[in-house]
């Protein structure tokens, strides 16, 4: 079968096979060895839809309802009453203190084998509350497609991200065939306890690293140490990632995926206050980031099938 | 050939090529499958000699010597003129922040490229005090034969060091095979500068992560997002990471390497001031951790045969 069969003929799709088979043709003037063939991909609204939250921040809204059912006086919290109350405007006006504690109670705390059971739990069952499919079934089809493609040609496709790096590692296997080592993500700091069930680590409401900006690179520095030669995002978080990988010699690719499907996904970009993508789309052409049009360039979204939506332009 | 040639037959041979057999045995009950054989080894005194002092260690008093001779200023400083005179007690006798000095100056406000080049430039042709040889040819060969079979078996085989993820990934992939991806190390933070000569990243005078003792386990957990099934280090420095490996459900093992082998290489243990081995030593046999001695189980130890030095114990 062809590749990338959920992608249209086009400039984008002649463009990411054209890479692969120069960087992959042995003898070619733009053979890359295998070993330095690392694709790094953003997560959230680029392999999944990220509209109108992060998935993650679904899953903290319900695991405060969760908590506040166990131990209602956690209600008293102005935070946590906001949360539960999705009343954004209180929670956007409380000292920054405040909103990090529902932050901290569903993500640290536990040990990290307990907060993948969390977000199992949890991410098996939760539905977009739109698209009416689950959120682990609202990952892109294309890029699975375009994942594969990547690695069926000896490259090593690593996802780096804003979310959380065990949130997303409950995941990536199954949505993307990447292993829990090819994760890298925002994190707690975390401490070794030696206790009745072993020694295992224990997630504390410490932030160790916001893997976002200027931050993707410093950990693609730390955890790979190789500058990628493949790159996709969606947002202006992914802006130094990209431009980091196209800053190293030899061939280099790098695209930004618009969400300009209103019909089949949603329609946004710089106004999406969560995760803009402005600077990003107004230099690209500049920068010689590549833009691919989900409406344009793709005849497929999601796996079963693009029902429409009920209106999704931000 | 007959794997582990640089190995004496004896039991921790047996041991581990059984281990081996058993874990990558398809159908049979200790089978693990390939994406789950990770296999962690600690690399100062157990990949290559530390005695006297760790690489980095003579690397850093290099660079110290080389940044005063550029800057003569320095050697106002009493951490660096410590350094310079040899005068341990002198630089023992300091507030932690003076002689932190020269640790930063040595590897920080340069970028990881630099500092890269800088620790080739010395690794390249440093020579050890005693062992009449190059620090780079100090590699352990029976642990590079244990790396290979590994290998050749499914393992993905990790450093997890102490010592700086730079300088151990400028050798770590000519000495061992383990390419900088597979390298987990200490690490001072990094800003992502971009300038003249393009995107890149400069090393801060500032810790990022000092990668030793439970540090190891929490580095593991937030770079590979796996238990190993095999371990190897030879202080207790490596305890935490080694009684993780050994606490894992299904087949696991785990070995310390004892320096007992004053005539080919050094005795040493719990005195070893720098990074002793006596807690591990003494429970070992209890935590069912093997005892690898240097003298009984290796028939050679280094690449171009054993002169005998001019005598180690510590």
């Amino acid at each position: 079968m062809a590749p990338l069969p959920s992608w249209n003929d086009g400039a984008a799709k002649s463009a990411i096979l054209d890479f692969v088979a120069r960087t992959t043709r042995e003898g070619g003037p733009d053979y890359v060895p295998p070993a330095e063939r690392i694709a790094v991909f953003d997560n959230d609204g680029t392999l999944w839809c990220e509209f109108p939250l992060l998935v993650q921040v679904f899953f903290a809204l319900a695991e405060v309802k969760r908590l506040a059912q166990q131990d209602p006086l956690l209600l008293r919290k102005p935070a946590f009453r906001a949360m539960i109350d999705g009343d954004v405007k209180a929670l956007m006006s409380l000292p920054r203190k405040d909103v990090l504690e529902p932050a901290f109670a569903t993500h640290a705390g536990m040990t990290v084998e307990q907060f993948h059971a969390n977000a199992w739990r949890w991410l098996r069952q939760a539905e977009h509350p739109r698209l009416g499919r689950r959120f682990i079934d609202n990952a892109y089809v294309p890029q699975r497609e375009l994942l594969g493609h990547l690695r069926t040609n000896g490259f090593r496709t690593y996802i780096v991200t804003g979310g959380g790096v065990e949130f997303v590692r409950v995941v990536a296997e199954r949505l993307y065939g990447i292993p829990p080592e090819q994760v890298i993500g925002s994190s707690t700091k975390m401490k070794l306890e030696d206790g009745p069930d072993g020694m295992v680590l224990r997630k504390l409401p410490e932030l160790g690293s916001f893997d976002d900006r200027d931050e993707k690179v410093v950990n693609i520095a730390l955890h790979i140490g190789r500058r990628p030669v493949f790159a996709f995002g969606n947002s202006d978080g992914d802006l130094a990632m990209i431009r980091y990988t196209l800053a190293g010699t030899g061939p280099r690719m790098a695209w930004y995926l618009h969400h300009d499907d209103a019909t089949r996904e949603f329609a946004y970009d710089r106004d999406f206050r969560l995760s803009p993508f402005g600077e990003g789309l107004d230099r690209a052409t500049e920068l010689g980031i590549g833009v691919v049009s989900m409406k344009r360039d793709w005849n497929r979204v999601f796996a079963d099938g693009d029902d429409a939506n009920d209106g999704g332009s931000a």
